[in-house]
């Protein structure tokens, strides 16, 4: 008979841990054994989320309790992080060191060099040693290293996108260092549960804006995940990342245009899409289509859809290879990736729980 | 006394019929003298559209009637011709020969070159007559020919926009020809009032998409603007233009990316603000900003809100100028830059019934 | 080892087909065998609905066949009819004489007297053999009936919701017969796929609308099951049945006015609570709750939330009950039950696939 | 020569703030010339609401200053306050007694029964003299008094709608007291400007849900309109009220239900009609239809829109009419009627600056 595994969630009462708390619902082999809160007072969790009234599994927890570090390592084999960044590397330490493995959604171990997240988290890395050996949960790209690990920083919602978009064809160096520019747009849910002056309704919806043009925090998070897959003698890539807010609860779309290299310079249409369709061959949430997806096609799903099409040149225009990826910032963008990096060092099978 | 000028609707059930009904409404000198359909039953204009009940004028007709040239030309001194570019084409050469002023919504006389536009239309120009002499209406750039004109091509949404946003920059020289890439988004309405498939809520709602990439119709029109304003030696410009469809009614946001030219390397953030300030100083319509704008900030308004950043170079990435435009596409994309080149052509304040 | 059943979807391309098929994708022991179209050339289903892409059961058929009753006959046990009701009329009696099961999602057989059906879908009834043995589709009231259902009529969706707020106050004659108001908004999906002047995303959207007053189709399928739940002696129910169109995909929210009898005179809030939870204390997806539900604690999922209030006479104002009920349009107000339905009908657990 | 009068607005940067500036913006005879904040730093007003950037009236500050009650005397002829109920009520008797007229937003000013406010409200009211001559500004039931009014308590946006709709039933008698259900849903702009947990995109979006059923604060102010012209011996109106939360920004629509009293037993649906159209016959902003309107219909302006339905007994259902009202809560709702009282109490056009 299979049994389940017992998981933490610290953090459940923000947008990420509601999506894994939905997902683990209907996941046959694990279930949540402890929320864990920063707040003192117990969350009664379906009152705060009503949509889970009878869905949780029976031995989910209804209250939340405080992150005691050694109840977590007593009752659960896996922790699931949805907290800030600052309260992951605080936590991510005594439970490792309790023999619990980290699934971290916050930014806290994505990027390698401590200098370049100090710059783009104003904040000091506290845990070096852990950021030593984490690994960047992406599985499309990493998946044998996520199998041993004991902490995954799971990746940036628009990282995800924009990496799956373009790792075929920067690994291939079919693309031209510097010509990378990522037009991106999110669903507000990106922003989190906290209300904030621009993700009121009468704000946010209806409307259509940029914000953190060449800026943003995921700009360096994509960066470093094309460089170490850019071929020995390529450019270190430099992405131009330009974030949309979009007035819709869920969902990324990232249009994204290059420059082909010479490398490309002879291959048609087909065999641009070929390059997608043999990455992903195997690849149990990545479609490959020869149409460009919509945020419908993937919305609460754990799925990324891909296209490239290539424009010819025109007058001084040169010809440009326009990659669209669109996936579900709360599931393939956080919580989903999450799970499926869960399954993943659990040993069990990747698309359990998932669509 | 001031008196108030006559004019016919033809077309007057779509979208762009019913904003300049709303729009004359308010407007004090020009009021809708005669609605035409070229429906033959008798429309009325108040149960198709009930927001307009008790606000037209008291001398508009309650009902269309068959598109009547005589009958126009009696009643009225200028038309605006809400119809497709194949009616446009028909209905244009006998009102201008009774001297009714047209200020044409469709594609009819927008793209001078026949070939140009038998390409992006698929359709061969019927009237290369009137072709000849038509004025391409985008005030700002071409206010002098408007005044004297008697055939207003009324430009499409996205290139008033994109032409707006890149003009200051393409005049002076200060952008690499071919660089330029338009990421542009457009609220549904855009698509018309007809329904369709991918325009209903539940398709086009809670959605995002791009359509068109690099085949769509306004990508000649914007060139041949840009084409218009380069400098003597500058390279022909082609644009990259790269539509998608928003979840809302309303509004076009355009986020533009180019290299800078070696004219602009010495140039910095204040400088190329200075580039759109000083074009637009005495615009009406203009407002130029150091801050990206929504769409909330337009909507149902006539204006055009800009803003350019510079983002300097980075590794591999060469600095990029990224140039935000938004307008209303009904109303500064449509209707409204209709009724503001009415208002030039009959020698009206140019302002006056707009926002 | 657990099999699987294999069932067939007659009209899989409208949207209770795609909520069909999406979650058969995740039924551990039911498949689509068999997609049926009335259109004759073959629908590409993942063209159709690129969201299901590498979705569908391995053994689900990539394209729809015509409506051959004797090859559904041979591939399935059961067949989902969303369908005209006037095609489901059609198709259901070979079916049924070839021994396939049948979940009817259109209204053909959910009003058993042919003249009340006549006089509400304007139809002449063309089936009345199965007429009289179809069994109303509601687990919660009729779950006996439906276990050895040969033909099970698929309830409405406001009917659902209705039904299921008012049934446990109805059976024990706690509400004045006649005083039923049912004020209901539904999201557009349920006005079907096909698209309509007044479901486009500029007319639909960002508006709220009445439909139908006291004139929809529903009113008297309500009627009907509040009849059969009457007490003896219990004045027949005439429901006054508003329904609103809202600006949002999906969910169905009802907000009920009541005035309670004598026999309810004596109760108070927790009592009026109670008969709720009393009546829904082992249904797995009836959720009886103290604070009136959102349609987004029920959206994609098959429950229904039910609060009830009540509010003290005031002035001339009598005591009234309010009862608020919200249920998924598209799940618990059609495929869904459906599938609960067809689970029951198999002997399955009634809630696979559903959450 | 026109002159234009100088108003102030106290409290400009909330929602009905900027709805005043925006219409003031197109004011032939009105102009903002202080515009006064609680907030102790200078605001500057394009900056918080860029959409109103180069279309204030020349003369209109830039920036917000104190209240001081000197100062907008000398500067002001009028005041809207666009201020919290206590607020009012403290700024509202030094600007009296400094001649100031004053149009006052908040509740304040709108019951007449400070037992009844005080019930309501949670707060005692502090200026009981200023109550007892405040003046309801509902002009199409009171617009003699406004006219001769120092101090206009401006409506609330559902009860503007409610009486509107009922005034005319209630008054002739034709309504059975105590039967009136308001069914009633409102877009999210009428909860303010401050971001709230349940006024997120992600949860006011894609959803719809009741609130303070039969507690809301306009329940009362409707009963003491409807009260006041209730023809003598007609029982005390006691009215149900329960709102609703639209997924939208803009609108209220109210849909009504009440039975008719023997006086209106013989009345057909024409009769009933007639009932609305002869009392509203020359009221410039109600329009009376005999289809229900959509909040689509009066989005942006100032105008209300009725519509009466008979619907005959059925079983034990007694007849009942159906009124649906449509408004826009910040126009008709709120800033648009504050205007439309202003017009009055300065003697300008009632319909200035209003559509």
């Amino acid at each position: 008979m299979n049994t389940s595994v017992p998981v933490a969630i610290l953090g459940p009462t923000g947008y990420t841990g509601l999506e894994l708390l939905e997902l683990l619902a209907s996941h046959p082999r694990m279930h949540a054994a402890y929320l864990a809160s920063a707040r003192p007072e117990p969350i009664d969790i379906t009152r705060e989320f009503p949509r889970l009234c009878d869905r949780l599994d029976s031995t989910t927890p209804a209250l939340t309790k405080p992150i005691d570090h050694n109840a977590i390592a007593r009752d659960c084999k896996l922790a699931f992080l949805c907290l800030p960044h600052d309260a992951a590397m605080a936590h991510t330490p005594p439970l490792l060191q309790r023999g619990v493995k980290v699934v971290d959604l916050s930014a806290a171990y994505r990027i390698k060099d401590p200098a370049t997240y100090h710059s783009a988290y104003a904040h000091h890395h506290t845990d070096l040693n852990n950021l030593a050996h984490a690994v960047y949960g992406l599985p499309e790209l990493n998946r044998a290293a996520i199998r041993s690990a004991t902490l995954v920083a799971n990746p940036g919602c628009y990282p995800t996108a924009a990496a799956l978009a373009l790792a075929p064809f920067v690994r291939a160096g079919l693309i031209e260092p510097g010509t990378i520019v990522i037009n991106a747009a999110s669903g507000v849910s990106g922003a989190g549960r906290e209300p904030k002056p621009n993700t009121t309704l009468v704000e946010a919806g209806d409307n259509f804006s940029t914000y953190a043009l060449g800026t943003h925090r995921h700009e360096p998070e994509i960066e470093q995940t094309l460089a170490n897959i850019t071929p020995a003698g390529g450019g270190k890539p430099g992405v131009l990342f330009l974030p949309h807010l979009l007035p819709i609860e869920r969902g990324i779309l990232e249009t994204i245009t290059a420059t082909p290299s010479a490398a490309a310079a002879t291959m048609d249409q087909h065999a641009l899409t070929n390059v997608l369709t043999e990455a992903y061959r195997s690849e149990p949430f990545v479609v490959v289509r020869s149409e460009a997806p919509t945020l419908r096609d993937v919305q609460r799903t754990n799925r990324v859809h891909l296209c490239v099409k290539l424009l010819p040149a025109k007058g001084a225009r040169p010809a440009r290879l326009v990659i669209v990826a669109a996936i579900d910032n709360l599931t393939k963008g956080a919580s989903g990736q999450a799970l499926q990096n869960a399954n993943i060092v659990l040993g069990l099978d990747e698309h359990l729980g998932l669509r």
